[in-house]
């Protein structure tokens, strides 16, 4: 499989245009059937694969920054008779188990960022569904905060994964269907075993859609409500967007290089390194300077690359078991950065910002990869990048000056946006997860919040794993990372998707827990994905033979 | 497979012994090897098969049954240097995938009803760990409420899953071990990365166990903690006991009969039918004389019934698609026990059988097979037997008499217990699971309590998916049964999982849902079960062979 690029423009889109309009903004998805990422399938009926999904969080991500202005999303089909029909079939059919789990972890994450856009950035998504709307597209329909359907005796609503595919809806439909739009069960049931979907009137009274209205008048009543939603956004009517240039990065053979982060992949030992640059200055004075600094502006700069470069190992890189992160710089600049965007924490530039730390930071958590922290001397884990530590399954931190090394000792330093500004999927902070048996421990660490804590102050306040000397060090990081490479992969993903996010759930965690774990068993059961079974049978006119022992 | 029984008695027990003295009763494992319930394996070192747990079971029903003036269980290992080794690996190796998913299950199940016993009924499990504790043996230790630990230098605890045999700790260990015992993440990933384990004062320190002592104090100090614990309890220091006499139980080649339920097997449609008879007089006037009727009470001979009935399907019908419940009686009788259970609630003999009851309806919520009820004529879903109405995928009532069946109509109808005593995994009743997006249609049910509800009324109030007059019922039925046994037994596994437990979660819901999901689908993951995998090479002094790419 060819390497897979996460980065994409407007320009460039083959399957999306943003069509913006003052306050509203139309996202339209017109998918170009003869565009599909790989060969082996033609995307008809607007159906999608990662490459449609790409742009999508390309464009997601550009309405957030580049249009501050828009204050309600219209997500429309280009295309006359479907809205969408979901994941291509033939491309699951013909992927690898692994492509077919990123591929649904990335559109989940996608549709999260929707939400959140509605929740948090006051930028409401609207689904206007004329059309059938069928599977990944009625998922994509249930991550907007509001739904209207075409009632015209056609368009319909459906997810018909299970009857007709023999696996679940894999973007959150199920999860969606019962803890947001709140469905009884049994009706959910009812739906979710129906091919045909369900239409007009009954929809609504399912709870499946907020409303309907006649061909005639659709356009006409999405619109008055797109106003009505935009009347309720807090966004700048004035504001000036910040334009998401092109990203700097050079791919070698067994590196990545970009302005702040490089990635470094040892194939022989299976470990990625993920390098971290701190910033060279202090923030600016004003918010008005940091507006005009764009995309260059550190924190800005440092999150698209960093997510960039998860998304490579993710998605490009399969055999690598650990991801370890570290870090150069000064750490007192790393917490001035921070606190300058807590400080502009309601200018929408720097909401925005937080946020986007917040998605990306996530992604961390999500990285179905052994995530290990190494703070060596010279290192700047404070504030936001603080968050890398305790984030990881493990976070090993240098005692003291190295021999023969010159860089400073290992510190680190909690900031103000390390005790709220970034809650993970279960809703609390990592600092609240990782402290759930000791809860006086946050506040402890709060206490010393700006303070440089080495390596022993830091095991004291728990905030590390393990703490070694120049003596023990490279032993001790050596022994760890080659027992985590010779572990089974896949026991290594349980173990860590369940270690990771204890506490509280939320619809997130129960995505990416629950359903996603389900989807995943499925998606290696012969009765999907066997040569008899319904992903490869589906459009040849024969039923899928299944194995019928209920497990 | 030859069938598996799951009725057992003490004088039958290979594995386990009950011994009582006063308010304190130690429970020992005491494994034979040689009695392993499948040929193939030696139940060394302590380690288990369904046949040591069917004994548990067993044992902690008749425990809080048979010996209500016990307060403490001691949870200790009858070997001298292992407590136990955990569920035996030769055992898992050679099951096939669905006996694997049946094993785990059960056993979470029988771990959550000591949870029960320590949280609801006065009978505090303490395990006293002597010598190797590992895997599903630590597992058990987790399912107590106290954890004591030989400090002696050897006696350990350890979830050696992940780096000895690539799977994951099936029994709710990782959940437990962050969600109850709340060990920092960091400390969980190590101890779960550890093959020799922990022991003496880190076991504490990492809050691994609650206690630690040296050998020659341990009996002791075991003995005052458990007096502690008894100290606490409000169980009867003078009850008397109800025996649990064996069932009336006869198997034939397509039916089981007990006394108040008969399963039908219909192998050609793929459906069990549970038929349960209501009772056929009131219930006595006084506790005494339900004390005296003992296991042939009405409620619960009808628990036992259904439980065992349950496991059956379960674990020697695996290829049933539906269960559905029918039932024959008169609801004012059901509800008139409801209301005698409920109205004696503070006596200790009905508090266990309304705990019964909670326990085997949660074996009906995690019965892995589409559960339908059939309300027709005659039909008595009132009370507690109207809670299946609310466990099941969807329920038919037929609608008016119908034509040549000279029995009254269907009615169905609430009663007290309705509305709180039998809370599903997820914590709330499966009425407010139900009504999620509508709780006020709990408050508009509960105004209805007492009534006789046809079949419209119960429509009207959202407590049934379809009613049906006699001119339609019996396609209808017929269609939805055709269509269930027609698709993958997966993919509904997978969407009934995900709809049945909307709303809030639980400990037990995460066991059941996330961890049971992501160890499914590592129990098929060549890297675990493949002929190099590591539950095939374990013992064999060869290595597993590992595929590398992460998932």
């Amino acid at each position: 499989m060819s390497r897979i690029d996460f980065q994409t423009s407007p320009d460039a889109y083959k399957h999306w245009r943003i069509e913006p309009d003052g306050e509203v903004a139309r996202l339209v998805m017109d998918v170009d059937e003869t565009a599909g990422l790989f060969d082996g399938y033609e995307l008809k009926l607007n159906s999608y694969d990662l490459g449609v999904d790409i742009e999508l969080a390309d464009a997601i991500q550009r309405l957030r920054f580049e249009y501050p202005q828009v204050k309600t999303v219209v997500l429309a089909s280009g295309k006359d008779k479907v809205f969408c029909a979901g994941a291509n079939i033939r491309m699951l059919g013909g992927s690898a188990h692994s492509h077919k789990v990123n591929f649904c972890k990335f559109t989940n994450e996608t549709r999260n960022s929707m939400e959140e856009a509605s929740a948090e950035s006051g930028q409401t998504y609207l689904c206007a569904v004329s059309g059938a709307c069928a599977g990944g597209g009625y998922e994509l329909a249930l991550a907007c905060d509001h739904i209207m359907l075409t009632d015209d005796g056609s368009s319909t609503v459906a997810l018909p994964e299970v009857p007709l595919l023999a696996v679940l809806p894999g973007t959150g439909g199920l999860t969606r269907v019962t803890d947001k739009r709140k469905v009884r069960r049994d009706l959910a049931d009812v739906f979710c075993s129906l091919e045909e979907g369900i239409r007009g009137k009954k929809a609504v009274d399912w709870r499946l859609v907020d409303e309907v209205a006649p061909a005639s008048k659709f356009a006409d009543a999405v619109s008055t409500r797109a106003r009505e939603l935009a009347a309720r956004s807090d966004r700048p009517s004035d504001g000036e967007g910040v334009k998401l240039n092109p990203l700097t990065k050079t791919i070698t053979e067994n590196a990545i290089a970009y302005s702040t982060v490089s990635v470094e992949l040892d194939r022989g030992s299976r470990i990625a390194t993920i390098n971290i640059t701190g910033p060279d200055t202090p923030p600016p004075g004003e918010i008005a300077a940091a507006e005009s600094l764009g995309d260059q502006f550190w924190p800005l700069r440092l999150a698209r690359e960093l997510d960039d470069a998860l998304l490579e190992i993710r998605f490009n890189e399969l055999e690598m078991a650990v991801v370890q992160f570290k870090s150069a710089g000064d750490p007192t600049l790393v917490l001035a950065h921070d606190d300058f965007m807590d400080s502009n924490s309601e200018h929408w530039l720097m909401r925005e910002l937080l946020l986007y730390w917040r998605r990306v930071l996530k992604r961390v958590d999500l990285t179905s990869r052994t995530l290990a922290v190494m703070a060596e001397p010279g290192s700047c884990f404070a504030g936001t990048l603080a968050e890398l530590l305790f984030a990881a399954d493990r976070s090993y931190m240098a005692d003291g000056q190295f021999e023969g090394d010159n860089r400073p000792e290992a510190t680190i330093a909690l900031g103000p946006l390390n005790f709220g500004a970034y809650p993970m999927s279960n809703g609390i902070t990592r600092l609240e997860t990782r402290f759930l048996g000791e809860p006086e421990a946050v506040a402890a660490a709060k206490a010393k919040q700006g303070d440089a804590l080495d390596a022993s102050a830091a095991s004291e306040l728990g905030l590390v794993t393990f703490a070694f000397d120049d003596i023990d060090w490279e032993d001790e990081v050596r022994i760890f990372l080659e027992e985590r490479a010779s572990f089974s992969p896949d026991a290594l993903t349980g173990m860590e998707a369940n270690l990771r996010f204890a506490g509280p759930e939320t619809m997130e965690t129960r995505i990416f827990g629950r359903l996603t774990a389900w989807q995943n068993w499925i998606f290696q059961r012969p009765n999907a994905v066997g040569a008899d079974g319904a992903l490869q049978r589906y459009g040849s006119g024969k039923r899928a033979d299944f194995n019928m022992e209920r497990v």
